[in-house]
């Protein structure tokens, strides 16, 4: 194997690692994980798994940068493609919705870690705000183009509406996780369609 | 000391030991609850408190009792004594806006333990059901009278208001604890704000 080729193998190595450490972390929690559990998951010795991440805090880290890759990707991305105002405020808010309504067995890693985290001081708590600061600063870039084409009012606070979009989005994991109400989708859908209707100019 | 005496310092026991195991599960979790790390907090032997509590499972169930009547005393008891409408649903809505934003260390045990138990099946989890939809059903009661007086209209789904408002209180919730943003308490009363307007008669 050549240079090249052999860190093409580490780089694929390393992806699968964090791979099964976004699935564990799914159903243990972020704080759950440990060096052990993964290389186990990935059938590789716990030495070698050293090799890629030299602590677990470290693998902690990369997981949930894969997490919030999976969000940005199913919210943002996609809706990138579309015309900046409404109808790509429109977009994030089916993304995220879709994506929130579609998570499998063990919900939402990033709001696990919150729940977690956010009273363990730490590099893992600092990424987390970081992340979560950076979503939110995109939800309110994407409002704040609605009002620069003229479709929303020139009063709108884009930082309250995206601070409200989000509590729908935390209602609507949290019935979809905890009573199994599948009806919450409508209802999330509704509540965001009235956030917007008040700052429709 | 007599009988009646012996209950009563029985029930004072176990009232310290819930109050313990409430202060320690803000700060570890639910899940994170342990015989031994209760009985360390109180002073008592691992096999005195077994006297109390037969196993880790029935101490856990008493915790979240303790909290759910923490989060119902804050944020429905004041309202019962304010006249039924609008002025009983506003008085709830201050009352839980206070309590989220009251919380010191630990933030909410019942949101951490939703959060840890959504996908654990047994006996926490369906108490922790439970309890969280007579919250909702509560909240949607509280709506319902404020239709039934005349104050809000009589479309008005009593479901879906209960339903936003409890996303403001969950984004309140996770701003404040992850971005320890006090601003998110204006925010919540803004949105609370909204979601009663658009229903007014």
């Amino acid at each position: 194997m050549n240079s090249a080729a052999a860190a093409s193998k580490g780089a694929q190595t390393r992806d699968a690692i964090v791979l099964a450490g976004y699935e564990l972390a799914r159903r243990v929690g972020l704080d759950g994980l440990t060096i052990g559990s993964i290389a186990a998951a990935v059938g590789m010795s716990k030495s070698g798994l050293f090799a890629h991440f030299g602590a677990r805090e470290e693998l902690q880290l990369a997981v949930l940068a894969h997490a919030i890759d999976e969000v940005s990707n199913a919210a943002f991305r996609p809706a990138f493609t579309r015309k900046r105002g409404l109808t790509r405020l429109q977009a994030v808010i089916n993304g995220w919705l879709d994506f929130v309504s579609t998570l499998d067995n063990g919900g939402c890693l990033i709001l696990a870690a919150v729940s977690e985290f956010d009273d363990k001081p730490g590099p893992v708590r600092d990424q987390l705000v970081r992340y979560q600061r950076q979503l939110r600063e995109q939800m309110e870039r994407t409002v704040e183009m609605a009002v620069e084409s003229g479709e929303m009012r020139a009063q709108t606070d884009p930082a309250q509406v995206a601070f409200e979009l989000y509590g729908t989005f935390l209602v609507l994991h949290h019935d979809l996780r905890l009573f199994n109400d599948r009806g919450a989708v409508a209802r999330t859908r509704m509540a965001a369609d009235a956030i917007l209707q008040r700052h429709l100019s």
